[in-house]
């Protein structure tokens, strides 16, 4: 195991998969002590008890709760996203289904409710929240790019992103199947008039 | 002083300057708390000491933390909007700047992020939330009622009002004249062709 291990690091120097095993194991319960029970929960010691190693062994991954709460954030930069087919309207429609899958799957709105909130109080994430926010509108604003450009094709992107965020947090439940059409149907028309 | 209170309270029995005068200092001070230090620093002994009241009439008023946070985000239920003019181009561009000048100046952003946080531990809190949201959209669903009805009508509100939040939260700063501009022309070219 140890010699396998070394081997592992003279091939990709960066990546010790005992480090990888570690994090994969420590960030989801890092992110669901956060989720449930809030920041305050989210200290080394409980967080080491709960996902079964050594308070050090954590201490040596993340100096600090920030070092971990930066780390358990970057995790939800790259969340599910439709593959576009050619079919915009279809692709469009796919694309506002996975944030609601994200939702139901991943608690996505609790994860960006918590991540709007610290961010307040820990500078360190705002980084992270604008990739975690760019990275989420990004299948939107390349489906609209060939359509828009420059300040419309950034009002477009956040007129979409924006309507599944204000109903998930604000109101309490992602769009469902109507609501997504009427979404994309009306950002169609906005589209294809610019095009006549 | 104790003879006028009276005769208050027996032409409106229902408001007693006097809790209306506590209200008003001790709430300001409580939200201040909250969006700068986080729950854990709004308790009766801490607001009491900030507002200059004693804890046992913080008690009296606001049996517990909740009904102190309850009251606390239903002040937010009515913020400034746009009396509308009758040039629909003009009033969206300016209902939207309300809300540029409401996170500048009352911290809206803020208001809304640990509203939307708080929520997922404080279930009361969900009623004042959709409250917060219905009421913000308002005028908004009202300029565009003429032109749309039903689930479209929804979909345009929560583009236009989910752009502001989206922006605010996620990115960070409320958006620029510029950016409200495009939102608002992409909005009235989807209306505009409904109505051809």
């Amino acid at each position: 195991m140890r010699v396998a291990a070394t081997e592992q690091a003279l091939r990709t120097p960066s990546v010790d998969p005992r480090v990888t095993r570690t994090r994969q194991d420590v960030l989801p319960v890092a992110a669901a002590l956060l989720l449930d029970e809030g920041w305050a929960a989210v200290t080394h010691q409980r967080v080491a008890r709960e996902a079964g190693y050594a308070k050090a062994t954590l201490y040596a991954h993340w100096p600090t709760r920030t070092d971990l709460l930066v780390d358990l954030f970057t995790r939800f930069v790259e969340v599910p996203h439709h593959t576009p087919t050619g079919d915009l309207r279809a692709d469009l429609v796919a694309e506002l289904t996975t944030f609601r899958t994200a939702v139901a799957e991943l608690r996505l709105d609790r994860v960006l409710a918590v991540l709007v909130d610290l961010t307040a109080s820990v500078p360190e994430l705002a980084e992270v929240r604008e990739r975690v926010a760019t990275e989420g509108e990004q299948v939107i604003r390349a489906l609209l790019a060939p359509h828009l450009d420059g300040v419309r094709l950034e009002a477009a992107t956040r007129m979409l992103a924006g309507s599944l965020v204000q109903s998930a947090l604000l109101h309490g439940t992602a769009p469902d199947p109507p609501l997504i059409e009427a979404l994309v149907d009306l950002t169609l028309t906005a589209i294809q008039d610019r095009d006549r």
